[in-house]
This record gives structure tokens, C-alpha cells and sequence, in this order.
């Protein structure tokens, strides 16, 4: 097995955990809960940030930047926020240290030098940024402030693990203001699409869009929307998640307008956020037994170049069509690394970028110079050709959109077979136990969502969303709750998540 | 006056605070020393990210993320480097706020969340990075780690202004290393070189590359390289630093390598960055009475298009035509704005985009269609003309060079007349009251270093790089210190800084 890899079947956690870290994405670093994104995996996040970014701009947004820091009293103002957050704050209480008058080199915390107000390491921003926003809004004029923030976060987290749940992550979080309930609303909805674009076309994953039930929600919201995917161990995790604050955080930080009207009204408000946690995902949804799988799309090398060579004379004739061929593939836009390292062996290489996950392989020996042709293997089916030097550009550029399809489509259809429908709880639980997203009736109540939850651990993912008509294909159908038995208006979705 | 802006003749130091601001750049935070970095602002900051992160990537570094937390012991590892940073470090000592039992709605630290050890969050990364690096390292085969972060640092400061002093601020560090001492040295002066290039071209701002006194250096630094600019006031800006750390780093957190021969030695490192601090430089570079000026090659909008009109059908006519100039000239990569906000006089936006640094505004209004004309205006030298519509686009392009020409000669005709060469004491204090560059013989010794800066606030900028041949338009030239009166092998340069 490649570099000792456990296979999906026999440990699906451990081997997460694995290609993360020895396909060079990722590490745990010395400090507790925090990661080290390795050069590899910071491409990838670099890729997704390029993609998102020209969508959210695409979409009239501009990017800011925002304090690192939350002055304690910003966080206290809205209620269910401070109280979702309080328990996981990084809190800076003193801005020295000195030398250790006992201890010669070592340094101590300055007692002198202690802040009259803590300050919180942003776990979020709606707090900082909303205290901003008030002196930024006066009138209609100047709605809506579509702006964005890349950053980094911090939550305290005690069990993490890499992308998944980390305490410190990088992130974007859209802070819209809005001079109408319905175009926040609307705002709110886009970006979800966004989102959903992004993750189906860009990483190859389907999901579904709905919103979250009331225990859900971001503290502090009035709706979240999220989209969900289904990993390969059939447990669901949450990819993005978009919010209508209503008027919640300009009341909490008295954020008035004036409108054409001339009525003073406090402004609407939405936030939404991607995280690396998007990594964890991609992973998760492609990769196998053999390592990583990226979607072209996302792969910071779509193709490598390996060349076949005893003698320094072969590999210059070699080297020489192969600058060519890459010359021309990078004409159109294909990202190549022609690997002539000779500290490695092709054996070695073609295991190397095989676990990295690299969607298509090109080797080419003196044999091949003599045929004019080339081996090619793509990554996702592992199949192996020759082909023509001449085509090889052609080939590739049609590849690039074959696997990224393929990508999708087995996502697809795993999310297909993994997706069922039930209608008791005895069903539920068996269904549940075996995976997958679950489509049952449910009464609608917390106490109801707490109770599944407790005896099966799983979540209600998402409801339906009215508008989009998604998931469960959309057919409304009345039934009864699965546990209780009350009547319920539309079967929700139930997972394992992570 | 535009906005009431003070003359730079007047109070230079507000002049720059009001356009920092009036111009949304930047603001001041509620967070004590954090600035928020406003749309327009960043909109310019991502413009120096992009160019920067392209000559990084194209001088073979990559990027990676480190964490945002460095342990104290971390800190106290390299004894030069924890005295320099312990006394401006924002210290997190608890991981959890709860709720204040005798204080509904507020919230308080959670005394049993109290860190076993104190983390600091990173002033620079040169700790946790060099404590990652142990297990990267073990071969000449791993080497070099070419590695760039773009990340949010704070040093706590006690007198802040936005951009050139700000406790927390965004910032790129290259932390590499390397098998030789000749390659790192190599590394660090190839890093100065590629920001001068960026200063110079895409800022439009001339620098003296040198290297520190020991005084001056890094803390933890064999060898500070920099980079400094001349400042409207006669002040000089550090822009850009560079640094060749020896093997310190290496030994504090022992990271060794065997060489090709098998032998263990410690691996040599560098670091360098440039911060936000440059959108302070590229403000008071060029910026004049009437606001802000920017150079074509970092401006967010490079063309301002106003509609002069009274009827909508008249707008209409126009819309037509501006949006046919403006689609050919971003087909030739000029960004275009097309201000048609019927809220706004024309009157209005000709004031906003001046002040805003907008570097051509064009004009055109219903006179203009008869003829075919449209009036052109260029912010940096404050001329108006009427030139054909047919004209347009060929002579926007040509503009987009000719300004940025026309910023850096200015700049470089300010430093040549603001540069002065001295002998005596007394002609040294009389220049260094007047401003600028004054170059002069300095005994080599921090005694004398100091003296000069308690008598006359003038720090020694930086020393001749010996390879460089810069500064002093490198004659070599042996002298008398001037204070001292003690031999001196080359004069070195000396200003007020900010």
C-alpha cells in the first residue's frame, strides 16, 4: 500500500488523518489545536481562494480588513452571539512580557502591563465589524455595503483535527448591510449559490442547499442556510453556511438609516463564510486507497512530466520534446511540472505524485521518443495509454474536464446510493447506522431533533429551502414524525456529521 | 480646499492623516492601535499582494500558513530575538470566557481556562517557524525551503498612525533555508532586490538599498538589509526589510542537516518582509494638496468616466458610447470605472475622483458627442485636455506609462535635491533640520551612532551594500567621522525616519 496507507474500509479516520499529512497538506503544529498548512495544501487553499474571490466580486462585493482583536463589551452586545461564543474565546489580557528577574532567559508575563478591557482573538467578526458599520451608515446612500474579509479566526476547540476542526482557521466572512428585510434575504440566498457553485463545479461535490432548524443556527441569526456534503464514510459535513441576521446586530450596536423616505430604520444584515475546513472536504470526498484525488480544477499541478532515461544523453533528447510539450500546455492554461530530479527514481515519482493526488501522468522513455509517443495515466481511474506526441496537448486538455466530470458524477451517484427514505424510527435508526443522508418526516420541534439526536447522534442537516425547491427533489409531502407521530409538513434530512 | 485638506507646507503630519482617511484608506478601530483597512484601501493593498506574490512565486518560493500563537518558551529560545519583541507582545493566558454571575449579560474570564503556558500572538514568525522547520529538515536533499506567509502580526505600540504604526498590521515574511552561508546571504540580498524592483515600478518611488548598523538590526539578525525612501517631509521610510539570521535560528531549535559528504552542520536561514506600512509610503510619495495620487500601476481604478448630462435620453446617448471606450480599454487590462450615479453632480465625482487619486478622468457630455470628443484630465500633473474619441483608448495606454514615468522622476528629482553631503558637525545638524538624505563620516562605533541620534533625532539609515555599489552613487571615499573625528572608510547616510 502506498506509503502505508489504512485502507477506507478498515479505518476511515486514520486514513484521513494520513493522506493530510503525508501527501504534505497539512500538520499539527506545536501549539495546541493550531495546523501548519504545508506549501502543497496552501496551493490548493490558494486556488479556492482565487475561484471564490472572483465570484464574490463577480457579485458587486469588495474586500476589507477588520481587527484581529474583539474589545470583550463588542462581544456582550448580542446576546445569543456572545453566548455562542464565549465558551471557545482565545483571550488577550496582558500586551508585555519581561525578563524573569528569578530566571535568567526566560521571560514572564509583565503584571504592569495588564489591559483594563480583555481582548478576544476574533472568533468571528459580525461584532467588530458591526461596531464599524456605524459610522460608515447614515442613509440609503450608502446601501448596500457588500463587503468581504479574508482572515484568520479563532475557536478554542478541544478535540480537533486537521481542516476539520481547528482552533485557529483562515476563512472569508461577507458582512452585508441592507436597507430591506427582503434584500438581505436575497443576499443571503445568492451567496449560499455561490457557494454551491463553487463546491459542485470547482471541488466536484455535489450538495444540497436548505436551512438549518432553529438549534442550528449561528448565534446570533434569524436563518442560516447551508449546503451539505456526503463523504465517502456516508457521515455529512456542512461545506458553507450563509445567515440572515435580520436586525439583530444593528440593534445590538444601534446601526440606524435614514431612508428616501426619510424614516430612520435600523439596517438588515446577512454574514456568510467558507473556511479551510473546504479542504477536509476535498479530501475526504475523492481521495483512496492509493491517496489523494484532486479535481483538476484544484490541482496546483495538473499534469507531471516524468522522463524514463539511463544516460544523460536521453534524458536532453527527452527533456527537449518535454519542454515543448509543457511550453504548449501551459498555452493553455494547464499547470505542468516536468520532474527531472535525478535524486529519484521514476518508481519513486510516479508513487509520489500518484499519492499527491495529481489528476494526469505523462512518462516518456527513449522507446517513446523513437515511437513519438507518450504513456499517459489519469489519476481518478487509473488507466493507463500510449499515445501520439501530437496529441497529446488535445488529450489533456479534453482530460482536464473528463475527470473533473467524473469527479463529480461518482460523487454523485455515491450520494445517490447513500440517500434513502424512511418512514418509522426503526427504519431510521437502521438507516442511519448504515450511513448516508436520511430523508424522514419530523414534527418540527427541538425536544423531537434533541431526542433523535441523543439516541442515534444523528442531525438534522438541513430543511428545505421554499425558493430553491432543494433537496429531496422537491416533491412537498405531508407525513408523520418519526418519532413523535405529529404531522409533519415536508420530510427533512438526516445525517452522521462531521 | 478639497475636503479641507490641510496643506502638506501647513501641518504635513494631518495633511497625511486626513487623506489616509478622507480618502478611504483606512481608519482607526475601537480596538486600541487597530486600524480597519477600508474597500478602497485594500483594493490598493491587493494590488501590492498580487505583484509581490508573483515575483515571489517567480524567484521559486512558495507560500505556506503557520500558526497565529507562539508559545512563550518559544520566544525565549533565541535570546536577541525574545529581548527585541517581549516588550511589544499581546499575551492570551485563558481560553474561555463565562457568563458573570453577579452581572446579568455580561460576560467574564473563565479563571479555570487559565493556559498552562502563555502564547504570544506572533509579532513575526521566525519561532514557530524555525521550531516547523526541525522536521522538515533532516537532508541537503530538503534543502532549500524557499517559503513565504502572507499573515496579520501585532506589536503592541503605544503611538500609532494608520499604515506606518499600527499594533496589528498585514505583512508578507520569506523564511528560508539553506544548506550554505553563501546561499543565504545570496537569498537575503536577492529579497531586497526583488522589493526595490516593486518600490521603484510599481510604487514609483526610488529607494536606497543598504544594510543596517548593528544597532539597527533584526532582532536575532546577523545582517539587516533594507531598503529606504525618501518621504515629502524630508523624512526617510524604511520600506522593506531583509534579513541573513546565520545559523541562530537554527541553533535554538536545532535544526541540522547532513550534507552531500555526510556531515551534520546547522542550516543557515533568512527572513523578509514588507507590511501595510507601504500604503503609508505610497501615500506621502506622491500625494499632493488637493489629495490623493497614485500611480497608475497600484491604483484600483486607473480611469474615472463622468457623464455630463441633463436629460436621460442625453445619458443614454453617452452610456452608449462610454461603454464601447471603456469595453476596449479593459480588453487592454486598464481598470475603468463608469460613474453614472445619478445621485451625484458631475461636480461632485470631478472632486471625489481627484481626491480619491484616480490617475485619468475622462469626461464627456452631449457637446463632446457632436464632436466626438471627450475631455481628458490626468491627476499627477492637473492638465485637461480635449482629444478625438478615436484617440481614446491608444492614448489612455500611453498615459498609464507616462504618469507612472512622470511619479518616479518626480520622486527621484525630490531625493536628489533633498540628498546632501557633509563634512563637519555643525553643516550636518544645519542639513539634517533642513531634511533629507544626508550622507557623512561616521566612525563605525554605536557610541558615536547614538550620540548623533540623542543630539539630533538623525538615525543612520543604512551602510553601503558592498556588492550593491549603492548608496552614494557608490564612490568610495575615506573621511572623518564627524563627530568623533575618527577615521571613516565611507560616508553613510543619515536622516530623520519615520
Amino acid at each position: 500500500m502506498a506509503k502505508d496507507l489504512p485502507k477506507r474500509s478498515e479505518n476511515y479516520s486514520e486514513w484521513y488523518n494520513q493522506i493530510v499529512t503525508k501527501a504534505d497538506l497539512a500538520e499539527h503544529s506545536s501549539v495546541r489545536g493550531c495546523m501548519v498548512i504545508k506549501p502543497y495544501g496552501y496551493a490548493i487553499w490558494e486556488k479556492m481562494q482565487a475561484a471564490l474571490d472572483k465570484m464574490f466580486k463577480d457579485t458587486g462585493h469588495v474586500n476589507a480588513y477588520f481587527p484581529l482583536f474583539v474589545p470583550k463589551s463588542f462581544l456582550e452586545k448580542e446576546e445569543g452571539h456572545a453566548e455562542g461564543f464565549a465558551k471557545e474565546c482565545a483571550v488577550v489580557t496582558h500586551y508585555r512580557l519581561k525578563t524573569d528577574p528569578d530566571n535568567k532567559g526566560k521571560l514572564i508575563v509583565d503584571k504592569d502591563a495588564k489591559l483594563e478591557e480583555e481582548l478576544i482573538v476574533r472568533p468571528t467578526s459580525e461584532a467588530i465589524i458591526w461596531n464599524t458599520y456605524k459610522g460608515w451608515i447614515q442613509s440609503y446612500r450608502d446601501l448596500p455595503l457588500l463587503i468581504n474579509q479574508w482572515a484568520n479566526v479563532v475557536r478554542w476547540e478541544m478535540r480537533t483535527r486537521l481542516f476539520l476542526r481547528t482552533a485557529e482557521f483562515l476563512w472569508q466572512e461577507g458582512h452585508t448591510a441592507h436597507a430591506t428585510k427582503e434584500e438581505a434575504i436575497t443576499e443571503a440566498e445568492k451567496m449560499l449559490g455561490v457557494y454551491s457553485f463553487f463546491v459542485e463545479n470547482f471541488m466536484a461535490l455535489p450538495v444540497l442547499q436548505g436551512v438549518k432548524t432553529p438549534n442550528e443556527r449561528f448565534a446570533g441569526a434569524l436563518e442560516t442556510y447551508c449546503i451539505e456534503a456526503l463523504m465517502q464514510d456516508g457521515k455529512a459535513l456542512q461545506a458553507g453556511t450563509s445567515h440572515f441576521l435580520g436586525q439583530n446586530f444593528a440593534k445590538a450596536f444601534d446601526v440606524k438609516f435614514s431612508s428616501k423616505e426619510g424614516k430612520l430604520d435600523y439596517v438588515w444584515a446577512t454574514s456568510w463564510g467558507v473556511s479551510t475546513r473546504l479542504m477536509g472536504a476535498l479530501v475526504m470526498a475523492h481521495s483512496d486507497d492509493e491517496g489523494l484525488v484532486l479535481p483538476p480544477m484544484l490541482a496546483p499541478i495538473q499534469v507531471v512530466i516524468i522522463p524514463i532515461y539511463k544516460k544523460e544523453e536521453e534524458l536532453k533528447m527527452i527533456s527537449e520534446k518535454v519542454n515543448q510539450i509543457k511550453k504548449e500546455l501551459e498555452s493553455k492554461g494547464i499547470s505542468v511540472k516536468f520532474d527531472d530530479n535525478d535524486n529519484r527514481s521514476p518508481g519513486w515519482k510516479f508513487a509520489e505524485y500518484e499519492f499527491k493526488g495529481v489528476p494526469v501522468r505523462i512518462a516518456i522513455g527513449p522507446r517513446d521518443m523513437q515511437n513519438e509517443t507518450v504513456e499517459l495515466a489519469r489519476r481518478d481511474l487509473k488507466t493507463k495509454e500510449i499515445i501520439k506526441q501530437s496529441e497529446v496537448v488535445a488529450k489533456v486538455e479534453s482530460l482536464m474536464k473528463e475527470i473533473q466530470d467524473n469527479l463529480y458524477n461518482k460523487a454523485l451517484n455515491f450520494r445517490k446510493e447513500n440517500t434513502h427514505s424512511v418512514d418509522t424510527y426503526e427504519d431510521f435508526k437502521k438507516a442511519i447506522a448504515k450511513g448516508g443522508f436520511v430523508y424522514a418526516h419530523w414534527d418540527g420541534t427541538s425536544e423531537t431533533e434533541e431526542k433523535i439526536k441523543e439516541e442515534t447522534k444523528a442531525t438534522i442537516r438541513c430543511l428545505p429551502m421554499p425558493q430553491a425547491g432543494i433537496p429531496l427533489e422537491s416533491k412537498k409531502e405531508e407525513g408523520k414524525c418519526i418519532l413523535s407521530g405529529n404531522p409533519s409538513a415536508q420530510r427533512v434530512v438526516f445525517a452522521m456529521a462531521y
